[in-house]
């Protein structure tokens, strides 16, 4: 498999990590649910994030988790893994049976309690750069929301600059259109470029592209709204690119809640026949009786609002 | 002017601050705005709230601005006053002349320098009613996004049970609607029944109104759709809420980017002819041009969108 | 081996978790550094804590490192072992491998991410509780400084009454004096009582103790002052008692410093023989050439002063 | 009244704002307060720091108390007054008013709301460089522990480098000592020299001033050793210097109490007779009983170590 380089580009979707009603992977599931994000035309795929519970997952379980997503997956697209961990060992011991195992590249956010200051994350990139090895790509992740490390885009651009196997930014700091556009200044006026996937769900991925965003590295439930968003833009077909997102919007708005947007996102892959189990694991907020409603309200609209474009554009 | 009570509903309006383009107070700009949102049908005014940039005026000018507010307003709603601040001295002197001039209650956020943990939040809290007297209802603002105090539905009752004089909650926890209906569940069950109004720009109001908020309390820089979200809400129809809610929400999600919020929504604001000037005073993150053009084209979407919806109704 | 119990009192060692200068676990100095413990009179030990480098070490090297020490200290005192992890998978694996091998108890820090706000602080506390199981003792970590979670003692009380197998806390708030005492108080009027050992490197000690401590459990790199300090306590020798502790201060005070305080405590252990190696994992801040003259300068100071003492004594 | 410069040095006490039982500022009680620093032998004086609860005062308040303390000190000393507010309009009236009237310079601590990461840091200080005009020269503060705003010896040179009226840093990062060291090499190696006087209680005033410091700026209830310290060091005296430190390091520590250190402070100057009343203005923690017998205890201690030192050097 080719390696994780610059030229990376479209929706990389964030894998959910499938788990049995009592807690356990479930690895049949996982191949149902890879088989449906490449069915919707995604462009490669992130496991172990955030969103896919990595740090509730025992060493163990991210192993075989990973290895089997690869085996399955089989090169058909790219897969990035999620490596973030307190220590380099367990980051550098994961790191390296993956990469062995074909992953394209391996993702890290430096976390607040090692890296306190610009210099202190950029010291902290420094060492990730050294523990995965200059043959490994890496992408580094901005999530101040969850990981409060603050990184502005002199900060990012130092970090480019000092980790030559820093190929891509996985961009969701919130606000972050103008950051987003600062990198993309640097580079013009010489710095490395790199990709800049974005997060947050997709919330801002049109504008994102117009930024200079090279695609979406995000999880929402119907990846193939982020597909089609990325595949307008590049059309140039800005007016039809935001009436379809913004038929989505709603949906994303609801997921787009912090600690409670993964069971979001289950849930809808679930009803949407792409899970076998919607459950996460604890600890973990659940949806209410009344948050399932809303959601099953949420997607009859869509249905029906893409039905009536359906109609639309048939007539 | 009647007092706030218990049974406050509908919108209240989270008034902008305006400032000429060197940083001046302008209060000729002041009235039309007072005007633009009494138009648009808002049932109430809060002022000097986070988004009136209250930290930034001095307390002469804090004095200033609530005093002509109320004169201009001259009852035909009930207007709410800020007073949060970080020691009691100032809140009580604001707040003692606020309401001398009319005002119908004060809010106030508990800031996590003073309020670490339930027990601490609590004993502020009592701080709060007493400083403020027990004449004087106020608003219990719950914004842990900026304020960083989480406060739980069980430590909501307890302040409500310890505080006679607080009779409202404005709710801006994210995610927050499982909470709301915990505020509510628990009342059913004894609980003194408080207002609750709900802030975030709006982004979540028609499923907080189901879940039991009696309105919103927040800036949107378009109210006539929160104004008729609440009225359609009320008369049952939730489709057509709904329906008249999302063409705005790719503007509420825009302008719902924290700290650059606030220079969103006067940009809006100035761009209706609502204000004089859009200026924020520093410090504060302000619009690019970027920005400002896809605002620009945001707004234009909006108003096509509304023109197909009106043309629809006529046919 | 006994399991712990709410009985337990007196000097609990933080031990130092040992690395070769290229990073690898140290085992033989493991053994070494278990019998400086011993020889200095410490009732119990913990290890895995934040001191003991934890989050650095892979599952595979954690469970190593525990079941060695629970092997060579051989039931001569009880061992605590550190279990907290983001999810709960990696936690019940490692807490039942190491019960079942001797171990007298396990202690868990809630984390921020998954419990803000008592009520989720609770929440997390119960399923803690049922992971362990209800045969399996733990000790519930107050260190708000670096876990962000703060803890009143009301909530303490709730956690104590929610979860019978919670049989001690680790007290490490600051200011944490009158907590301490509010905690003792409860129990005065009827709650549960719980052992309470304090961490913080042992720099309130003296008066934790008065308030109701039953003793320390820190990493403090003279464990004999500890020790020495609730012996005094005990006889109700309390000037004797800040007598001998006021001599070390000056190391208690310099150890005390947020992250980087680890890598002081080594190289004390080191110069005095207990450590093989001074060597901290990264991501940690390491000890300059000033920093190392400074504690050298501290050193010779305390033996001075040791000495002095000495001979007054004999005089 | 000369401003400040860099040149600045010795012991800046960071003066209490004296209330009465029931609340009011005390001048009276204030103008014994200044007596007492200045029979202590201090350098300098700094009001409304955050000892001196300026946020508590209303800005009338904070106005007559600052004038009122630079009339009595009458140029005996320099004076520095803290402008840090939430608004520019606030910090430039308090602060035009008070360099008007004699004072020496003003200090501001960058609020983490305004300032996220570096680039934000820096561009905050500009804006208060030019708010507080070329001819106003001012500390700039580095409280992380209270202010959540990390500053890294190269940001600390990049502000420096901006704001040429910045001319002294208080240092109170905690750890701080290489990070000190980083700025003194900074300066070494051409950056412009300010003078670093540090915080924190003094808890490492003498490693601080081992490392470059030119002195303290703090509000340990006994000024007289502070500049004890300083001298002992200036004179080369380091053991000399320890010895004396060391004394006093137990009420340091009790002091160093995040948010109930302020209480200490002021029950400590009561009972030396430096202060009328020991209030502190609500929301603050309060001593209990059980802290004032410590800090009773503590006191005897001190002054039975004073006297057998006083004793020793006689004989």
């Amino acid at each position: 498999m080719p390696r994780l380089d610059a030229s990376a580009r479209g929706v990389f979707i964030i894998a959910a990590t499938p788990f049995t009603e009592d807690g356990r992977l479930d690895l049949a599931a996982t191949d149902r649910l890879i088989e449906f994000y490449l069915e919707q035309g995604v462009d490669g795929m992130t496991i172990l994030g955030m969103m896919g519970e990595a740090p509730k997952l025992t060493e163990e379980e991210a192993r075989t988790f990973a290895l089997h997503v690869l085996g399955r997956v089989d090169a058909r697209v790219p897969v990035v893994v999620g490596v973030s961990a307190p220590g380099f060992a367990s980051m550098r011991a994961l790191g390296s049976v993956v990469m062995d195992a074909g992953a394209a590249g391996l993702m890290v956010q430096p976390p607040a309690v090692s890296a306190r200051g610009d210099d202190a994350v950029l010291g902290y990139c420094r060492m990730v750069a050294e523990t995965l090895g200059e043959a490994t790509p890496w992408v580094l992740q901005d999530f101040p929301l969850v990981a409060s490390v603050p990184m502005s885009a002199l900060l990012i651009q130092r970090i480019v600059a000092a980790c030559p196997n820093a190929v891509m930014l996985k961009h969701e700091d919130w606000p972050g259109l103008d950051k987003l556009s600062a990198v993309r200044d640097a580079e013009a006026e010489g710095a490395r470029r790199i990709s800049i996937l974005t997060g947050n769900g997709g919330i801002f991925l049109p504008f994102e592209l117009a930024r200079g965003a090279d695609g979406a590295m995000t999880g929402f439930a119907y990846p193939e709204m982020l597909v089609e968003v990325c595949r307008l833009f590049a059309r140039g077909e800005s007016e039809a690119m935001l009436d379809l997102f913004d038929r989505y919007l709603p949906l994303v708005r609801y997921e787009q809640q912090p600690g409670l947007g993964l069971a979001v996102r289950k849930y809808v892959l679930w009803r949407r026949g792409a899970l076998a189990c919607p459950a996460t694991r604890d600890p973990a907020p659940k949806l209410t009786e009344a948050s399932r409603a809303e959601l099953d309200w949420l997607m009859r609209r869509l249905e029906r609002s893409l039905e009536h474009q359906r109609k639309e554009s048939v007539a």
